[in-house]
């Protein structure tokens, strides 16, 4: 999927709304857990419920892989599932020395027919350029996350700029902006002006609204820009909208909500 | 498995060698893929030729991820088959938001029995502790990866040290010697006694001697601690020592070359 068709179906939904399905088979509702896959049937009615207000699903595979092999097969479900015309994003945090990333970047864009796959920043050029070489596929650089450990390692201060406007600025000599996005925090809103004068025309994955604490105006006032350039992420606050038989219907009108606020920014 | 049952393992076996299961079922001889799983074939047979040699097994997650389900039911297969007094590493390179990260520690501590897994630094405490927290498990950091990208943010220079310098630090205060390693290249020669002297006790999980180029004698003779104090990785140089019907004779003579050198350095 590419720039101007993700640009496309954020104009036409009027949101730019990514569903987060991190199918925890603890937090799913009950009467599901009698079905083959409790997970596939769950993600299954969310999808179904949301499609029409979100332009992306992203799937962390942390939730997956939890339950082994009975997890990536809900997860090769899922991905299949989620219909053509959505982007579909692996939060994975890969990244590895270059032939290993190269086996991820196929597990995620061959063997799975993901979109976008995250990638972890720290080891460097040959760790990402890997998913970078697939045509109309992207890769979505971890920068500066919405987790208290931010400030760690990604805030440290790095020849008079942090360590995350490094990122930005060395990672975008890698790729352009129709291969690259970068994963900014809505907890982040201090940096943001200052993230969107670095990198303009950048796409931004931004999860941590919902749950985590972070604001949806806040972030779309100050980071939107000319093609839109953000893909807002709310995972437990749309999926876990309710516990009960009808929590598709809920997550639908969570999903809804959001898709509303989102098309007064627009 | 605890650090006192590793350091007598070492002993025992005078081998602090860790063999790379980064089985990539394009490379492994062509008379095995007549069998229903090709890769752990592979791996079983690897396994029972070298494990003589070797005190650690680490399993790439990329090579098995990249089959999809076919490849993670290789992984815990191989998992299993794994001698008990053998210390099993996932080398996944994890990370994500504290109760991600969860996900990720109970994938490979709970649902597959590892020992250990390689975790990334980027995204900071909360990323990691979760890993840190299960009883007689290793958290192996990202430190000074043995890649070329290394330098593009590892050896930045941070309030008068490098990045992987106040990674060492830092984590030195979510961790002890007990649960927590650290991953050095072996390229990374010039760095190592300056390391040693920031972490005297903690073991190293070192990749990149062998096809990589690292010297074995170089980290051996700088880094050995009264513990030892190191575990050396090898991966492509053991395994596909022979691409023929023989390659599991051949991979046992190149592990047992590497043992019988570290054996001169104990």
């Amino acid at each position: 999927m590419n720039r101007s068709e993700i640009i496309q179906q954020i104009r036409q939904k009027k949101s730019y709304l990514c569903i987060g399905l991190d199918t925890d088979i603890e937090k799913i509702p009950s009467h599901l857990l009698a079905d083959a896959d409790p997970v596939f049937a769950f993600n299954k009615a969310i999808i179904d419920a949301t499609h029409e207000y979100c332009v992306s699903y992203k799937i962390n595979t942390a939730f997956y892989e939890s339950r082994g092999t009975k997890g990536w097969e809900s997860l090769e479900k899922t991905v299949e599932y989620i219909p053509g015309n959505i982007f579909k994003i692996a939060d994975a945090k890969r990244g590895d020395i270059g032939n290993t990333s190269s086996q991820y970047a196929k597990a995620f864009f061959e063997t799975l027919n993901f979109d976008a796959v995250t990638v972890a920043p720290y080891m460097g050029a040959d760790s990402v350029k890997p998913f970078l070489a697939y045509k109309d596929k992207w890769t979505i650089l971890l920068v500066l996350t919405s987790n208290t450990g931010s400030s760690d390692f990604e805030l440290l201060q790095t020849g008079g700029e942090y360590l995350y406007e490094k990122v930005i600025k060395t990672s975008m000599q890698w790729g352009t902006p129709g291969n690259l996005m970068f994963v900014i925090g809505a907890t982040q809103s201090d940096w943001i002006t200052k993230i969107r004068t670095i990198s303009p025309e950048h796409f931004y994955l931004v999860p941590g609204v919902g749950t985590q604490g972070g604001s949806l105006h806040e972030i779309s006032t100050q980071a939107i820009n000319k093609d839109i350039g953000l893909l807002v992420n709310v995972s437990r606050a749309i999926i876990y909208a309710s516990r009960g038989e009808d929590f598709a219907e809920q997550s639908a009108m969570a999903a809804r909500a959001y898709q509303q606020e989102m098309s007064t920014y627009l």
